[in-house]
């Protein structure tokens, strides 16, 4: 169908800003579902918990929605150069704030298993690094909105911090398992949250290289170390660490 | 640049081509790469174990240059129609590869951790799980290469299978943990291991699912559940299952 016989021609600029707008959207509500996830675990909110697994599905009707409008584009728009960029990068993108909404729904479900739970000492611990997260998804959405390659790179070296925090934290709830049986099924969802938290701060990264892809049409350097050690830790370290706290 | 002035032209149906043969190419090590990774679980394998996780820059590679070929026919050829949609398929099955090629490598890591540990009960389940998925992968491909929706089909049906699998296995992880401190450590990287062949599961079934898709121009409806129920589990549930083991 070539463009003159639809119903409304739109221009091409315009259909390049709605993108943007579906994006915004979308990240928009990929974010407020991770904040809604977090507050569901510090209040112990179950109803609320139960709203963010709800809502999961809107996103990802905006996920369809941008591969629509960018099939679209690419059919209809022939773009080039930074567009076809653009384009790109917003499919990619579309996809990692699918996964985000997707993680933050994964957290909410767990969060009610926990509310059944008394509390305990490391769930505090995991606020503190979903609000770091969060501010991670909100900037580099900032900095596609903005084409911002400064910010992206800044959102980049932070997750870092995250990274450290994932792994101090991965430590901590091990040693709280070992020490008190009753704790087993609490500390696994929590471990599974903190890693949940984790992989968000890492979508966040893959917007945020996109990001600079697009504005740049260079890709970084893929130097960033993995930041999750936990893989490789042993019974060994970890009742090292148990044996450090009781002394 | 317009084709003409390259020194070799391609013909439009060669660079179709060429691009289903990085996918496959792609696939093939991502299955390979899970192939390794439990093996070295099931052999205790440190060295196989580290050849898996280097293997995993390949297929990061082989993603970039899925994006090349993606960009470059976009840009160039005006694809329109079944062309298009295999061209936006080839772009996220790249994404769900490289995420497989990544989980694969996770795992490979943690089977270093395990071969420090002693031989327990629940990593013999954690290759039929394994082998199970592998099976999804190379299907899910096949389907992609033979553009067959039945089989693609088919690999989204069985994904209930590996949920199941998934489910029994980590309440079961969760009791060994609760009967004996000293597998606090094994339990988790296998608790995490376990989820990241469920999550392999999952990227064969959008794998699938985007065949589907780029074969008929159709969205299969999204009725699957979530097969993984494990987020709702209280550590009563848990506790339960431990006394009726011990019966």
């Amino acid at each position: 169908m070539a463009p003159a016989a639809e119903h409304t021609v739109k221009s091409y600029d315009a259909e390049l800003t709605a993108l943007s707008t579906t994006i915004a959207q979308m990240g928009g509500l990929a974010e407020a579902q991770l904040s809604s996830a977090i507050t569901a675990i510090a209040r112990r909110d179950v109803g609320l918990a139960g709203k963010t697994i709800e809502a999961d599905t809107r996103v990802d009707a905006l996920e369809r929605q941008v591969e629509e409008q960018c099939v679209r584009m690419l059919a209809l728009r022939q773009p080039m150069a930074s567009d076809l960029r653009r384009i790109v990068s917003s499919l990619r993108i579309s996809n990692d704030l699918e996964r985000v909404a997707d993680y933050a729904a994964n957290i909410a479900k767990r969060s009610i298993a926990l509310s059944q739970a008394p509390v305990a000492r490391p769930s505090f611990a995991i606020p503190r690094m979903g609000h770091l997260v969060q501010a991670q998804i909100k900037d580099c959405l900032d900095a596609f909105l903005r084409e911002d390659e400064e910010l992206a790179r800044q959102v980049i070296e932070r997750d870092a911090e995250v990274d450290e925090m994932y792994n101090s934290l991965f430590r901590e709830l091990l040693t709280y398992m070992m020490e008190d049986p009753r704790w087993i099924t609490l500390g696994a969802h929590l471990l599974f949250i903190a890693k949940n938290i984790e992989r968000i701060g890492d979508h966040a990264t893959n917007i945020a290289e996109q990001v600079f892809y697009s504005v740049t049409g260079e890709t970084l350097a893929d130097d960033r170390a993995k930041g999750d050690e936990t893989p490789y830790l042993t019974q060994e370290a970890v009742e090292e660490d148990s044996a450090a706290q009781t002394r």
